[in-house]
């Protein structure tokens, strides 16, 4: 499954809901900005990679569909609705790199037209960029993953959290592919379950072997010799080593660390945000306290009134990370 | 409110069905043998104090209507009963250690009548017991709470998780007793959520405040100096202080060791295990993969045969103990 394509026929971004998986697949149609913030927003299209290709190629068909009749105003207008769209969400930094390319791609082109094909060229190279990167990080990450491995990982950082293969998933599939056998435990990351719900189907598709575990069942398993290695993925990496990643990745750095069990972040160098010097900088999304309480629940299951404190991810220090997988290689010190 | 009582009139235990929390406040009638086993192995009495308690009472409500003629009958029949109740869950010592104390109570007596005589004592001994330890719990461990002060919990070892008063929140609701004023942090504890059911529950009606977060952010929360120290409870404490506790109580006692947070636990010595040298030797129950995949939802939130790993403790290692808070007051190294 492709998480999400560009449809030349409808000239549309076309993307899987993923807050109806595991139960439902069905694709979104999206070309309006309305409909593309929504979808990053609500997280029917998350994961860094994934959001800033969504970006991407949903400007593009929103550029197809601007009525400005000269090219100020239609380079005014898309600049107006990029930097909307740059707001959906603040931790990735994939969103805002993409819709800066997008931007900086209106000064390519004389007439409309032309400036047409510059976003469609750039938000093509996007997606492209990403797809090669994956598979890049997949063809690197996969000499840490023997035969027989056991790999924590948390969140989905896999193909859904990309246009395809993923990020941490992607040594795990190119490990398989190579003949290997390996065990994936999926945390199920509280609050959205993006663990539960997607991780474990996109393996079990894959015919993978997958436990599902509590993310508090992590420490315990780790000090039972259960897990050989973890990889997670990466929303924005600063450039000293720190990253911002879902809830709960610190948690699991900190523990890796206690038990001495390898902790290895998997990303795209689109991740990379070189004006950070560390993790201090990065904004954390604090998201709404019904998605702890109410979630998925037919009624609430804390009283209420209850305060809720609900930060969607956490910064994890350089120091406890082993290595760093990226496209062009696995590096020990930050790679910027 | 009142966890669990011996109702007089009825010769009934009582208790309240922790499974309704907090929606529905609602006590169960307990004399049977049948009742007494499903109550403590569905959870709707749990907490290792309460578990105790409940045993010992449910037990003589169950004695009172043993049909038996003869004594040797009797105390055949009590026995295999007491046995049978013992095997409700495998990780709270308090409940061999209370079985054992009925079982140990029908040697005082030559007629059936001295004999329930006897288990009536002692039922009402070790309600007794446990009501004075959590007081003197609470007593000893609030000279540890400042006022400000941010204590961060998991699971519930409250009021609920005893008769009344609890053991982890016992400190906290002595210094709000004094006129301080205290902050709790509820991990919501996956995955059947007593952190956010019964924990809040109990803290929010004695109007103390409470928030909740997911288990997975305590990480961040301690990484942001947002805790000023962790108490949790305990189901079952080794010689060399190694003790089980929910799951989840592991991975915080080794966030708490790395941002150097104070970790207390909180326990009556009805929850030491003298033959015990260390945490190898308890016994982890695994509970059904349903209470991760299914609990709480209307449909499932993970992909039909996904491998599921679900202990419901975890055994934390003394070396990363601040202190251990019990009746007689507060130790730095195992008090037994």
């Amino acid at each position: 499954v492709r998480t999400l394509y560009f449809d030349g026929e409808k000239s549309s971004l076309m993307a899987i809901d993923q807050t109806k998986l595991p139960s439902e697949l069905k694709y979104i149609e999206i070309f309006t900005p309305r409909q593309l913030f929504e979808a990053i927003s609500t997280l029917a299209v998350r994961g860094a990679p994934a959001i800033g290709v969504a970006a991407a190629l949903g400007l593009y068909a929103i550029a197809l569909r601007l009525e400005d009749k000269d090219t100020r105003g239609f380079r005014y207008s898309f600049k107006k609705i990029a930097s909307f769209i740059s707001s959906s969400r603040p931790t990735a930094v994939n969103l805002f790199t993409s819709c800066g390319r997008m931007i900086a791609s209106l000064e390519y082109g004389e007439s409309i037209e032309e400036i047409k094909a510059s976003l469609k060229k750039t938000a093509f190279d996007i997606e492209r960029e990403d797809v090669e990167m994956c598979h890049a990080i997949g063809r690197h990450g996969q000499a840490l993953i023997k035969d027989g491995a056991r790999v924590l990982t948390h969140c989905n950082a896999g193909s859904l959290a990309a246009v395809e293969y993923g990020t941490a998933l992607a040594p795990v599939y190119e490990a398989v592919k190579n003949g290997r056998t390996v065990h994936v435990y999926a945390g199920e990351t509280r609050p959205l379950l993006q663990g539960a719900r997607l991780t474990c189907f996109e393996l079990t598709r894959a015919k993978i072997k997958t436990t599902l575990i509590c993310d508090s069942a992590a420490s315990f398993l780790m000090q039972s010799g259960g897990v050989d290695l973890v990889i997670v993925g990466c929303d924005r990496m600063a450039k000293n080593g720190d990253f911002a990643n879902k809830i709960g990745t610190l948690s699991l750095a900190v523990n890796a660390a206690y038990y001495e069990v390898d902790f290895y972040v998997a990303l795209p160098s689109s991740t990379f945000d070189e004006n950070l010097p560390d993790g201090k900088g990065i904004i954390i999304e604090e998201r709404k306290p019904e998605e702890v309480t109410d979630m998925f629940f037919s009624s609430p299951i804390s009283p209420a009134g209850v305060g809720v404190y609900n930060p969607a991810f956490d910064i994890t220090p350089h120091t406890l990370v082993t290595g760093y997988i990226t496209e062009k290689g696995i590096f020990k010190k930050p790679p910027i």
